[in-house]
């Protein structure tokens, strides 16, 4: 099965980007070799870029108190498991401290360390990072692993309650998954919203199918174009045949 | 021992940039994970970048050209390995018929791939080829590693030439190597160059010294400065010993 998820909101599509990179980041500081850890340094870098909004932090504490707020009206329910959602309440808890500890500007130790800017600014180069453009960068790499890996940590560490908050999100906005089977006739498929607003859509279809689907959503409405995948120049088409399909809405 | 290299020439520095991505790019293509694969294709369009100068091509063909007759001179030489000297002209001899044969324009082929260039386009933007901006690479990015390799392979085979180039006229650089000892009285050293013209130098000392050498050199003076390494934000400061090394000057 192929599954894709889409932003609705912009919100969604911020915490998906976040995702994303901290996924790739978290990835490449396991690894050993030095180009994985100049990878991991890359990541780190895209998500000071992308994490960087000064309301972001805000808007990341103020969800998770809508969601601690939405969940505690659970409590005594007999239809809830009941040490789940005690579980839940105390992550949304610890992050929402964590990110609040941070008091600096997002990744203020990363912009305040020169060595690492210097190495920001190089790598926007094509080959900038060479050995002879930073000698001490290329030492460093040259190290044990183990004592990159702790460097990588320590610079990565007060970036993580975003991480966190982003990841309890949306583990919460994908568990409200409602999801319903449709057919795209020819390759099209248009419903009205009528008002209804969700923050993201994932969309599933059989892996054996070559397309890949093409969403736009609004309060308005959905739509959604299969279209032949490829790696090559050719422009994408539509892709002719009815295509199974299922719509999962999630919203908070 | 740490050993580092310098470029002294424009074109030295090119060919330690070009090995560097190349290394790079090669490194990631022979990996499994999707996001090494990513990492891949970001080196590609790396090279793409730093070797698409459009004399780039000429410029190596006439080095080549330069050394391969340097190298005949030594032909029937009773102090030359001859069966090693052959094997060099013969790779030469290939390497600039291959250079020759892809008669585009460096990395046309990947220009030309809208596929490829929506990626490359979006990757500039932090988090920006997430899987809901670019679904069918992601979807790309979930098919088995092999399928995957044999693309990068595929959209790396045209670029390669320039890397075997570079590897030779390296190759010949740095055994053409010529090493003095020196110490750096308090961490500096100073010399006259007499209008003697090197393409590469480099610098080797007892790694257990933590320090990095800043190299300038002209066709005048040749300045090092050893300081003192570090990954946070003190500023550079110059070592105060006196320090052992080596310069070895490489000159075709």
């Amino acid at each position: 099965m192929t599954s894709l998820e889409f932003p609705v909101t912009e919100r969604t599509r911020t915490l998906l980007r976040l995702e994303q990179l901290y996924q790739r980041l978290v990835f490449f500081i396991a690894q050993n070799e030095p180009y994985q850890h100049h990878a991991a340094l890359m990541a780190l870098f895209e998500v000071l870029e992308a994490a960087g909004r000064t309301e972001l932090k805000s808007e990341l504490l103020q969800e998770l108190e809508r969601q601690k707020q939405a969940l505690e009206s659970w409590r005594e329910s007999a239809d809830i498991a009941q040490v789940t959602l005690e579980r839940v309440l105390d992550e949304i808890e610890l992050t929402s401290q964590r990110l609040l500890e941070y008091t600096s500007r997002f990744g203020q130790h990363l912009r305040e360390n020169e060595w690492l800017m210097a190495i920001k600014q190089r790598s926007v180069i094509p080959g900038g990072t060479s050995p002879f453009d930073l000698p001490s960068y290329h030492l460093w790499l040259q190290r044990p692993a183990e004592v990159r890996r702790v460097d990588l940590l320590r610079w990565a560490a007060p970036l993580m309650p975003t991480a966190e908050a982003a990841a309890i999100l949306l583990r919460l906005l994908r568990d409200s998954g409602k999801q319903f089977s449709y057919v795209a006739r020819g390759g099209a498929f248009q419903q009205m919203s009528g008002g209804k607003v969700v923050q993201l859509i994932r969309i599933s279809y059989a892996d054996t199918l070559q397309v890949v689907p093409e969403l736009s959503a609004n309060k308005y409405a959905l739509n959604i174009r299969f279209v032949e995948v490829g790696t090559g120049d050719a422009r994408p088409r539509q892709a002719e045949q009815d295509i199974d399909f299922t719509l999962t809405f999630c919203k908070f």
